[in-house]
């Protein structure tokens, strides 16, 4: 396995790469990799040539009062965990020549940043975008992984891809859950071992959506009300939101039917944890095939 | 030469290319070709092994108010002009392929696109660089020309190239001029024959600009009021800018030192027309030395 630090040379190996007609697949990270990234590398692996890694805690994500000087990192441990997955190249640019002063231009996909997550953090997915186009232009991948952990970038993502016409085939893959359900995530890291176990309510929560939907509750406000009284009822969880979205468009949707994204965002002590579903509708639900 | 018009066909094409270790050049227009265009393509000749020429009116880059709807097309004269000119491929897309619906994402270089041209078209700039940076992930070239007719564009282009870390070298090629001066423009067409004559205003003053600072003067207010004197001399002449800036952060400049762009934009009749000369400030001027 290679590590490359500077973009020129990043860039001149995929050129090499492309004349050998070798397919790269690249795999964005910010590091601190856990069994969730590992699983992005695998699925890249299983498709690709050549599959590239790139770590990079990248600023202009982050908001001003947010985390970025905290971010974990363990950039060593990276490089095993990595390696042991069959990653072939780790890209580990430096912030002063990703950004250089002064740094004028930014991808923004409309709308759907606006919703979920865009609520919160304005400025986060502006930020996204923009390191991912320019990761894009610097690794030349044929194929990139996401996790479908963070649901709404993976969506806004593929909006870029398509609009810009990035000839990239993006590929999401599920999420990784520890065995009591909670999503593996690198701020995990940030909480108390009595926030670690309340932490669980965001999957369980989750879990009881389902549940209803299943037996025929169609009324988003009825779920999310349900999924906000459990989970303020662990000391330390603040909701930042809980909404039923169309899983194209990011909509709010109100009377649930086809596909639907139920996604949340809670703050738990320090870190602010994000999970979701998808969950299919059934036309016909069991109560209502029970009445005929 | 191939006409091709399909975003996929011109994204297999040229990786078909590059695996040949073809090297692309893009030459990005919006039609009804003119001398201009043409140099712009010699230019690309000389410098790749496969020129290709990108002819669409790009609504985007026009405002509501704007000549989208009129601006001048000829396709068939378009592809013997670029022939004659030694283009390989034109790539001639589809409104409705380049821009589905629904359409959300754009590129956004910040500050440069403020001022000048971006004062009277404020979304101008997008367009163009959302434009651009599509084309460039749809004929993958490795070196694009633009011309410095378009002066704000090119070093908001270059910014853009150089900020997404676009793997491209950009040239800016010279201004094509008709006898009398008139910097070439798809647009001239508008003018009519007393409106032609007037148009020739713009490089007068441009020239007398130079002559000013060539002469010693150094006050960009004294040689801005001259230049804004005589166009206004033109009766269908109405000066939308007249400035003098850095020739990298477009920022104005009072007492003028170093390299400088003069630029311009007068409506002249129908048509917006814009023109500009680089004029580079020796720190000595003709005065001081002959004080000496």
């Amino acid at each position: 396995m290679k590590v490359i630090t500077k973009i020129a040379e990043m860039q001149k190996e995929a050129d090499q790469l492309r004349i050998q007609e070798k397919k790269i697949s690249l795999v964005p990270t910010m590091g601190y990799l856990h069994e969730g990234h590992l699983s992005l590398v695998r699925e890249a692996r299983a498709r690709s040539d050549v599959v590239v890694m790139s770590i990079f805690v990248n600023p202009s994500q982050f908001g001003p009062s947010e985390d970025f000087k905290d971010y974990p990192r363990d950039f060593n441990h990276d490089v095993e965990l990595a390696r042991s997955a069959g990653c072939d190249i780790i890209f580990y640019p430096d912030a002063q020549e990703v950004y250089p002063e002064p740094y004028l231009t930014y991808v923004e996909v409309e709308r759907l940043t606006k919703v979920l997550c865009g609520v919160s953090r304005p400025t986060h997915f502006r930020g996204v975008t923009t390191i991912v186009a320019k990761l894009f232009n610097i690794v030349k991948p044929q194929l990139a992984v996401f996790g479908q952990k963070d649901a709404q970038q993976a969506i806004v993502i593929k909006r870029m891809v398509k609009d810009l016409n990035y000839d990239i085939e993006i590929i999401v893959a599920p999420i990784i859950r520890e065995k009591d359900g909670l999503a593996m995530s690198s701020r995990n890291t940030y909480l108390t071992k009595a926030q670690r176990i309340q932490a669980t309510v965001l999957y369980q929560s989750l879990m009881v959506a389902k549940k209803m939907i299943d037996a025929g509750e169609r009324k988003a406000t009825i779920i999310k009300k349900r999924m906000r009284d459990l989970i303020e009822q662990q000391p330390d969880a603040i909701v930042d939101y809980i909404e039923i979205v169309d899983t194209t468009t990011l909509e709010s949707q109100t009377a649930l039917n086809g596909e639907v994204l139920i996604a949340l965002a809670v703050k738990v002590g320090k870190p602010r944890l994000i999970d979701n579903i998808i969950v299919r509708v059934l036309e016909r639900t069991i109560n209502t095939e029970s009445l005929k």
